[in-house]
């Protein structure tokens, strides 16, 4: 069993872990678990969510770490910060979408890796963000085992993490975010009805 | 203030509720409850959700209905049924999407109004579903005081309530959906940059 662990702040936006944790945890190999530092976040939507962990119950061992955005992102946390930082030396895929690569790149935890983000943000004068010539301005952007994307990229931000744990052929991603992105009637004179 | 009511089944869709109930959450006159039958339900992207709500306790006074889709419509229940629609009877604004529109149309509930849903289903053979002719093949129909879409139809669905609700000018919701439907550059071509 494959277990996806996406870390929530208050506030998170509801929208950016959607598709990606449906995705995944209609697949029976794949197992979703939240984490916070509280047993309970309450989403932007005002939806109040029960996590599967607080952050000192983390375990190691996850295929996947979700670092889902939102406007909690401004603050330090060490245990946070070595839970990341070890994700991303282990090899293990990590996703961190809007606010939360603002925390990676006042960590240094984007040094080396090319990467996006949200496009105006306070992060780009950070002391340990020190690869701004490695930012690009795109939807989403992966090197090696992080993914990175901006707040309005929820559709490209599942879309690549899902490829990147070899979550279907490329094919069946692209069409599975494709029905999203074009809605049902305009998909099926493209492809033909996906229900039939 | 005014009050947004979401009703999630088990493996209620993550993405069918986001972009809506962060919209109206973030804007101070208004607040997000959820109701379920339960205290807690899990989305299909296995997110525990603690709702504010169960149903015995729902208020009636509310200004919006949503009832969120997911694939655990086939049901009968007497007080839904009649919660729902005592709101359409009140002139409150309604929204079905999914597999929430099937309990519509079981119930009755979609007679003389216009609407969607999903493409292929089993309520076009039900009993109390007569008016096939009012069904139409787009992502999302608003009838009045009733918004109905298909699975796929997440913003369009947010952008048909919010207009509904009368939440902002109509220019706003359009182009606060468009950045999402775009994303940050394609749309900051098209309007200029969105957070200057």
């Amino acid at each position: 069993m494959k277990r996806a662990i996406f870390f929530l702040l208050e506030e998170y936006t509801d929208w950016q872990s959607a598709y990606l944790a449906s995705q995944l945890n209609q697949q029976k190999n794949w197992t979703i678990k939240t984490a916070s530092f509280n047993k309970q976040v309450t989403s932007m939507g005002g939806f109040k969510t029960e996590v599967d962990y607080v952050i000192e119950k983390i375990p190691k061992k996850m295929d996947l770490l979700v670092l889902v955005g939102g406007s909690s992102w401004e603050f330090k946390n060490s245990l946070l910060k070595k839970t990341i930082a070890q994700a991303l030396s282990n090899g293990i895929i990590v996703g961190a979408i809007c606010g939360a690569v603002d925390f990676l790149a006042k960590n240094g935890l984007l040094t080396n890796y090319h990467h996006t983000g949200n496009p105006k943000t306070s992060w780009q004068e950070a002391p340990q963000y020190i690869n701004p010539q490695q930012f690009h301005p795109q939807q989403v952007v992966q090197d090696r085992n992080l993914v990175t994307a901006n707040g309005t990229a929820a559709l490209e931000f599942t879309e690549a993490l899902l490829k990147a744990v070899d979550f279907a052929d490329r094919q069946t991603i692209e069409k599975t975010m494709d029905l999203h992105r074009m809605g049902y009637y305009v998909y099926s004179q493209e492809y033909g009805d996906p229900y039939c």
